[in-house]
Formats: structure tokens, sequence, C-alpha cells
């Protein structure tokens, strides 16, 4: 099909998502399918405004700068689309001479891929996986996921080396990740320095239980001083209640799901109060997502490949799919892209499997580390 | 005179302090008056109950992976001495046969430098100036604040290009500095990007006032969707009480100094209840400085400048003193390391100056930038 290409984004902006956009123009320019690439500013919602702007004639040297930037050089939007924006997307899409249509995000936004795809046959949908938080289903890991874990792994380590160094306090380094513990996991790849940080480790998918959090930090106290304790922002109790409700109605975003609140000042709080211990917060929050200096180069060319193998999919002419990344070996490291039906991974999310934080952290939530 | 060294460091750590333990150890490793060089591990706590351990040996490779990683090996303390520990502290640096007495520190640190030259002559007594906050006297800046104003100026560049990705919040940046907003100022350097974060900043010098800062907000949020504030950890109100309180006795530091709350979440929640925006907020707190991938090579350099640079001036029977960086030219960009009286710079703290605060950010706290 001769046309036009479009590609937006959906949900938080991540270190590499721009090398996702790099790989769309520069595969897109190959093909004499594809007339204009355009890109829609600040998502789906830009996309209803005909927010768009012309990448084709983007130079290979300002695409290299771009996939080398941090964040959404187009921005990016939490915005659910709804019934009544099917007609007027349509209508966008065919006053563009769109045919190929490319949405990069997590589970959110390949529902928005999902919808478009079923409202229209003309158009080729494909979806661009992203997200830190690494909870995409079916793919192996997400591009996002990558350079943020290293984000956290060296973090987790440069602080515990900052921690030993005065041996008076506990950090409480909170992590990214809601509903999802990979990133707070990620922190545990610092240990490959013995005894290193960090000491104790809270996943969002076990309950949590402020009794024994208080028990198990004063038993890792006891063995020595200058603890890391690293917890997901998205804890929650027995009852599934997070531990820590942000205060106020603007705490809600597009999607209607509720932001948690500060867990690590919480939990610093907790510390000092009940144990005497001293105790502070680390929460490097939108820090750890925007990092250049700790982008993965894997992670960096994976989200390159995840643009272009959209584009080559699409060209293929299918439709109402997402890439994935298929674990081909572990050592050495081989990833290879493939497409699967992107009502498979929407709304979707890819838990740790309790096997892992079994086997890595000891008991229920965790434990010190074996 | 002939004799051993030791050297201990005291306060936080910064990611360069073991450049100037590596300084110390190539210089003095090359000199015949100087038999055996010893740190004290824990600062001068540890030196009270004899944690020498002997680095003469150490080699070329070994002192060169020192000098680049981040945080102390030898540990460091926020231990004030006393007058009892005087006899105890001669003791024990007769008893090692001492000769040299190297202390790496901030302003509460040469009070220490300046005790133990006092109460005794028999001892070349030289401080080593280090602090993240930049706060001591005389020296044109201090090492280890290099590194971390690198790392508040590019991490704020990045929350900047994270936050305008999505444009719908207010993120509140929280910068270490207790008392001098010299780091919180360093944000501003994100800003050689025009129109990049930071919007508003906040330094602990000036006396802060809660609705001018929300009426401050309100007016740039008007202007521009996504908005980064750049605030100090010590922020005090007009009768120049912290804002927030850490809510406990633990949160006291060795020095007496009452440890500061979490200012960045209090003023997000601030914003988000009083002007119905959403916000959050950052604080990478000790992170910022143990980051090794932001790390200053000129900060590096001067940090190893000043550790072998004070062990020439011990070797010059020079006593009771520090090494400070004399500013040469700033274009190009030329420093000498000189010696000042450690008495001169003891318990004194280097604020921001009125007339630099007022040319960055208009007003009397700060303001949006012009």
């Amino acid at each position: 099909m001769q046309g036009n290409l479009v590609i937006a984004h959906g949900g938080g902006p991540t270190a590499v998502i721009n090398a996702s956009l790099a790989g769309v123009i520069s595969e897109a320019k190959r093909s004499p399918k594809i007339d204009r690439v355009y890109a829609a500013k600040w998502g789906i919602e830009g996309l209803l405004q005909e927010l768009f702007v012309d990448l084709t004639d983007m130079s290979t040297k300002d695409i290299e700068r771009l996939k080398n930037t941090p964040s959404s050089a187009i921005g990016t939007c939490r915005y659910k689309i709804k019934e009544q924006d099917h007609k007027k997307l349509l209508e966008i899409l065919k006053n563009h001479r769109i045919q190929y249509f490319l949405y990069t995000g997590g589970n959110d936004s390949m529902d928005t891929c999902s919808r478009v795809s079923s409202i229209t046959r003309d158009i080729r949908v494909v979806g661009i996986p992203k997200t830190i938080d690494n909870d995409l289903a079916i793919t192996d890991h997400c591009p996002g996921y990558g350079s943020a874990a290293r984000y956290y792994a060296l973090t987790t380590l440069e602080l515990g080396l900052d921690v030993a160094a005065l041996n008076i306090h506990v950090s409480v380094l909170e992590a990214m990740g809601r509903n999802t513990g990979w990133l707070t996991a990620s922190t545990a790849l610092a240990t490959e320095i013995r005894g290193n940080a960090p000491h104790l480790i809270y996943l969002p998918e076990r309950p949590f239980n402020e009794d024994k959090f208080l028990d198990d930090v004063q038993k890792a106290w006891d063995r020595r001083r200058g603890l890391v304790v690293a917890v997901s922002e998205g804890l929650v109790n027995e009852q599934g209640i997070p531990l820590v409700r942000a205060r106020h109605e603007t705490a809600v975003d597009g999607f209607g799901h509720v932001l948690p609140g500060n867990v690590s000042q919480y939990l610093a709080e907790l510390v000092s109060v009940k144990l005497n211990i001293r105790a502070r917060s680390e929460k490097p929050g939108l820090i750890g997502r925007a990092s250049k200096a700790l982008v993965s180069d894997v992670d960096l060319e994976e989200a390159f490949t995840a643009g272009s193998f959209a584009v080559k999919s699409a060209l293929e002419d299918r439709s109402g799919i997402m890439v994935v990344f298929h674990r081909i070996s572990g050592e050495p490291y081989s990833m290879e892209p493939r497409v699967i039906d992107v009502s498979e991974v929407a709304n979707v999310e890819k838990k740790m499997p309790d096997r892992w934080s079994c086997s890595i952290f000891s008991s229920n939530c965790l434990e010190e580390k074996q």
C-alpha cells in the first residue's frame, strides 16, 4: 500500500524512546511505499488535534542525535481514546493519507493500538513496546527497562558505597514500577559486589507488613550498620491497599490509576520513630528513566530495532500486532524481534514470577539476601 | 622530619574523595622523609580506636583504581573531638610515630584540624578541602562540589526533558546543601538549553514564603505546563525556621545539626492541594554525591591535587593550614593550589552572595528565569 506513515508515543518517556522513533524514521525512509513520515506530537491526544510534524527529510546525522537523546522529542500523552474520538481519528488519518499507524507504549497504549486496528481495516497498525516497568506480557523484556534497570543497579551500588562510608543510617531507596517489581528487583544486581546494597528488597507483588518490615530492618541493623533498603513505589498491605496514598485528587493519571504517595519517606520515618535508627529516603523518581549516562547500549539498540522492525512488519501488510523480543539464548545473549497479536498484551500486566522472588530474596516479599 | 603519615576523612563522602586519598598516597610514597602511609578508618573516630591501615605498598594500578571509585574507601565519620579525647589522640599519634596528620573535610572537619594543630607542635597538620556543599570559605571552590554540581545540572536537564514530554505536572527537585544554595543554584546550568528546566529555584539563604511560592508556581504554570522547581533541602521561613523538620530525634547529626525533612514532598503536596496542579517530587539525595558516571574530570583532578599538595605542604614543615584553590583565570580556566591558616575556615560557612542570586534569579529567593 502506498501512503504516509504516522508514529506517536503513549505513556511515560524513557531514556531510549527516541531510539525507537529513530528506528522508525530510518526504516521508513528506505521504503518506496512510504511517502511521508509523520510524527504526531503528544501521542494520540495530539494526533486528535492534528499536531503533525513531518520527519521525512531528517538527516542521518540528526537521526543519530535523536537516537542518543533521552526523553521523547515528540512528546507523549496519558490519554485513553474514547468511543466518540473514533470518527475524528479516522478522518484525520484519511486526510493525511495515513496507511501506516505506529504507536509506542506499554499495556495501556497497546489498548489504543488495539482500538485503532479494530475500527479500520485500511490502515496497518503496529505497536512498539516501551515501558521502564517491564510489565508487558509475552515479550522477553521491554525497551526502556534495560536502561532504567541499569540505572537502579548502578545507583544502588553507589548508594551502598556511600552509606557504608558512614555506617550510621538506613537509606530507603524508592524504585518506580507501580504494580510490578521488575525495577525494584533490578537493584539486586548491585549485590554482585559481595555484601553491598541492597540489604533488603520489597516488591509490590508481595503484601507488605509493617511489623515484619521493622523486624527485618532491626535484624539487618544488628548485623551491620549502613543499610540500603530498596522498596517499590507501589507497595500495598495485606488488603491490597497502597501503603501510602497520594493525598490529593490531582494524583490520578489519565487512565484513572491512582498514583502512589511517597513510600520511601514514609518508611524512613517509620524506622526512625519505631526503631530509633537514623533513616533517610532517596527517591530519584523520574530521574531514573531520564538518565543518558546510564543508558544500556543493548537497550538502546533494541529500542531502535523495535522501531525499525515495526515498520518492516507494517510493510508486510501485517496489522493489529506488536513487536516483541524472543529470547534465542541467554549466554551468549541473543534476541530475535517477532510480532504477536496486540490484543494479547493490551491491558495485561506481567508480574514478577513468584519463583524468582523466592530464590532471589528468601521470604514473602523479600528478606535479607542469602 | 622523618616519620609516618596518617590521613583520615570527616563528613559525608563525595564522588571524588578517594581521589584526594590517592593524591596523598602517590605524593607521600615519593618522599624519603615519610616511612609509612597510614589511613585511619572511619575518620577521627576510628583513629581514636587505632583503626589504622597501611597503604604504603599500594600499587600504582590500585591507586589509579582508588582515584576512580566514588565514596570513601577508608570510611569517614561525623564525630566532633572533645577535650577528653586530646590525651588519647596524642598518645596514639606518638605510638604510630606520626609526623604528618592530614584530615579531609568541610568546615566542621577543619575544626578538628585546628584542634589537633593547637594541641601539638610536633606534628604537621594539614587540612584537605572536601564538601559537595561548597561552603568552605576562602577557597575558590571545593573538591567534591564540581561533580555534585555537574550531577544536578545534568539531572535537571534530563528531568526537564522528561517533564516536557508529558507536560502535565510540576516536579519539585530537592538538592542537597543544608545551609547554602551552591548545589541548588547549579541546577541553573541546565538553562543553557533555552526554556529548559529549572523554571523556578529556591535557595536556603533567602527566606521562603509559601504564598509567594504558590503564586510563583501558578504564574509559571499559566505560561507553560511541565515545570521543574529546584529547591534546597534546607529551606527556612522568614523566622529562620526550617520549612520541614525531620520528625524524630534520630535526625540529628554528630555535630548536633538538626537534619532537614523532606522539603520536596512537602512542597509537591502543597502545589497539589492548594493549586490543584498535579505535582510530584524527585529527591536523589545521597545519589547526587555518589554518582561516578557524572563526575567532573576537572573536579577529579583537583581532588587529587588537593591531596598531593597537602603532602607537599606538610613536607615543607607547614602546619595548621588547609589547601585552597586560588583562581588565576576563569577563561581559560586556571587554578593554583595554595595554603591558608586553617582557623580561617574552621566553622565558617560561605553563603551564596546576594548579588549572584539577584542576577541569576530575579527576586528575593528567586523567581522564574528571565
